[in-house]
């Protein structure tokens, strides 16, 4: 057995019954343009024929759909029932249809699926997982005769349970409320492994990686989980030896030849946030070499001259350019290498110089007249920005200037993924603005919760409520797990600061 | 247990590979006008992106899809693969979409389903039986990549082997194809019953049970099966003690309360069958009171004045006046009653009486002029004659002038249905007109055989290729057990008069 899944454990199931039935009805001032209003409570049997039935499973869950359906009395189906499945996190994925573009994901994502039923009464399953709260259920055959659904319910998995979390109590309400969605974000995405989210990719990324454990330290504890993860990228290297930005985990696991430099960078932060949250030395001794070549591989692709790295970086969706922001990472990487490295006692010469240099070029960038981070084109990103002050080569008063005069600018490059905001978050509380900060958590996580969202979504704008980074918010997942942070840093600092 | 299930075993389980690619094409010259191109044979893995892939397994099977598939090399595929599957019996139903109308069986009929396949590889099944030799393989997600199948094949299953059936040769080649086709339709359609058709309903009817049980002992002797499905019957009675057309075998049975008089009657045709096959008197006798009362049901129902009986029959499909037929039928159904009586040392006295009035009966349209059977309205079909010659109220001559008078004169109203031309095959043997019998199965079967029906289907028409009871000849059963009788003639005349 590879090591890797020698940390793998049998998920746990949990039987999740149908609450309600519902309508979704059009209504342009609820979140996306549509209201989720309850019919009744689900009673057994209810019928099924011309009329789409929808049903409100009353939070999300991942798992396998299981329907039993039975024949009205006195009446036998005497043709197949087929009946075509559509899963919703969000109401507008059941009420709005997916038109693809060429630009779009494969419509393989849209939560679709059909049981052709020759014979009743029937019970059984559907084979793929599905992520959901709402369902809807409509009948594709002729609809001769009605059915009767005589049960239905997830059969829910997860390698954690919510009452395995650490208890957190922060005595605000809504503080409360965001670590719950939080903590159920982290606990739908751990499967087998922490899938960024479990409506799509359900593949292992680094970058998210990263978050979940940090927020999984502070909650679940699933160390396990977090070593067989780790393992999975170090164990799977590319043909460079670097990182690959994700492992689709199934067997035999499998990468990708392209890199994110960004996510390479980042087993170092995991194997530093291990260490400094498990105390355990073994697995980053283990991997501190493999660790070590992805920074030596960005050194490579560090050009002095043009103080730029020439690899790929992921940084945060969007079109910008990234060079200022990569320097940041690059930088903030290595600060926490060279923590890595003391606390194992390694050599930690070769780390401060090629600090040294990166935070020499990131310092170009620097325009004293505007007091902020500018491209040689003249592009001003909040991304720039947040990675400038996380990269360390400010001192905390410069940072704390740099903040303010973003916040008061406010370019027009916003951040704009819930990932990209866990560091913003982490250069708030690096400058100590826990008030700013905590205030951001309130105002960001708690629209979420007021747009009916159950977990925290992949994307979310304040502003734009369809914000997508591909063609259509159906295809978004309203669970994913590297917007679910606010419960590391709200469990960090109300402990820490006793607040 | 119920007895009918004491009698139910294990289906038996057979791999079938898919054999080739094909492709299939318009051609106005062949059957249906799709004819079926080879391309080459099937070899593993092969591609599935853009482009369908149909699939010839080379013989007609009943089973469930199983599928395995992996990536291309190098490549995985990062999105979800949707499947749709045709399944065809024939090309046709490949080749042409189905527009439903209000008039039409359920589009659940259709042999169309779906898989989602999240993760690859993958190896699984469909969980729907299907019926068929063509499968069209087509994706149905982006096709952002292409995918191998690496293994496709079909559980197929039935209650019986082909090489458990009774070895037979005729010495005549086109008589064994014709024979040959003739058990494989028997033994697709035995399953946990004796179905119609593995295609469509898959349910018992006592109709087509008695010409397949004819056909069993005369080929794979499956003397349980035949004990169930009585007893499925007869254990299933509807409220007014009647057998009814048809059960829906699945647990628990079902039964509807509209009859066919005829299938009713039909109880006393398999019992009296089963008596002479098995010389078992055990399950005649304790089933005979049932079967009498169908008799004593149709007799009331029987108006001696109008010469009617008032109760619908099926005789065969089509729009025609069955009241000649209808006659026929409860006289002939009579004389195997007797024959039954007779043998189990019951009283006849009763069924003499009633057989003599509706011999009676029927010789009213029996018009000396036209040498044929008119009903009141000047109606003449070719089963009114058909029926009129096996009532056994004629002499053999006068049975063999009405046939010879029926060609001649050959009748609009003409049989539709291979069940219906079985009872004209067993006239011609009544009349011992063994030649026109056999010219008549190698002209009729062997012309299925030419259009390319790998089994007897469920209507054929010598002119008229698209000849349906439904609204499109998509949805017929190219395997249907009522029209293997040939095997039951053949068999049972080639062995007896030694030809």
């Amino acid at each position: 057995m590879k090591i890797f899944d020698e940390y793998k454990k049998p998920l746990k199931h949990k039987r999740v019954n149908a609450t309600a039935f519902i309508n979704i009805e059009k209504d342009s001032n609820a979140f996306q343009g549509y209201k989720v209003k309850k019919i009744a409570d689900i009673s057994f049997p209810f019928t099924l024929g011309k009329e789409d039935v929808i049903i409100d499973f009353g939070d999300h869950y991942t798992g396998y759909l299981h329907i039993a359906a039975q024949g009205m009395p006195g009446r036998i189906p005497d043709s197949p029932t087929l009946i075509n499945f559509t899963f919703g996190e969000m109401p507008i994925e059941i009420s709005e249809k997916f038109v693809p573009t060429t630009q779009s994901l494969s419509v393989g994502w849209l939560q679709n699926d059909y049981k052709s039923i020759a014979f009743m009464p029937y019970e059984g399953s559907l084979e793929r997982r599905y992520s959901f709260r709402y369902l809807n259920l409509k009948r594709e055959d002729s609809v001769y005769f009605d059915v009767q659904i005589t049960d239905l319910f997830i059969d829910a998995v997860s390698a954690v349970d919510m009452e395995e979390a650490i208890p957190f109590s922060s005595g605000n309400e809504l503080i409360d409320k965001i670590d719950l969605m939080c903590v159920k974000t982290l606990k739908e995405c751990e499967q087998d492994v922490f899938e960024d989210g479990p409506k799509r990719d359900r593949r292992l990324w680094i970058g998210d990686l990263r978050l979940q454990a940090l927020v999984d330290y502070n909650t679940f504890k699933n160390i396990d989980l977090i070593k067989r993860c780790i393992y999975l990228f170090a164990h799977n290297l590319n043909n460079e030896g670097l990182v690959a930005p994700c492992v689709f985990p199934d067997s035999p696991p499998y990468i990708d030849q392209w890199i994110y430099l960004d996510y390479s960078l980042c087993l170092v932060l995991c194997l530093s946030d291990y260490l400094e949250n498990t105390g355990d030395e073994e697995l980053p001794a283990e991997l501190y070499e493999i660790a070590m070549n992805q920074i030596k591989y960005a050194e490579k692709a560090f050009d002095r001259k043009s103080a730029k790295i020439n690899a790929p970086s992921f940084i945060d969706h969007g079109e910008y350019d990234r060079c200022i922001a990569a320097l940041g990472y690059f930088a903030y990487t290595i600060n926490h290498a060279k923590k890595l490295a003391k606390k194992l006692s390694k050599d930690t010469e070769w780390l401060d110089k090629v600090y040294d240099e990166v935070c020499k070029a990131l310092l170009t960038y620097r325009d004293e007249d505007k007091g902020l981070f500018v491209t040689m084109e003249g592009e001003i990103s909040w991304q720039s920005q947040v990675w400038a002050i996380l990269s360390g080569a400010l001192t905390i008063d410069e940072s704390r200037e740099l903040l303010r005069k973003t916040k008061e600018t406010d370019p027009k490059i916003r951040m704009s993924s819930p990932f990209m905001t866990h560091y913003y978050l982490e250069a708030l509380f690096y400058c100590d603005e826990f008030d700013t900060a905590v205030d951001y958590i309130k105002e960001y996580w708690g629209a979420m919760i007021d747009s009916g969202f159950d977990c925290c979504p992949e994307c979310f704008d304040l502003r734009d409520e369809m914000i997508t980074p591909y063609s259509s918010a159906i295809l978004n997942s309203a669970c994913h797990a590297w917007s679910c942070t606010p419960s590391y840093w709200i469990r960090t600092y109300y402990n820490k600061n006793n607040i």
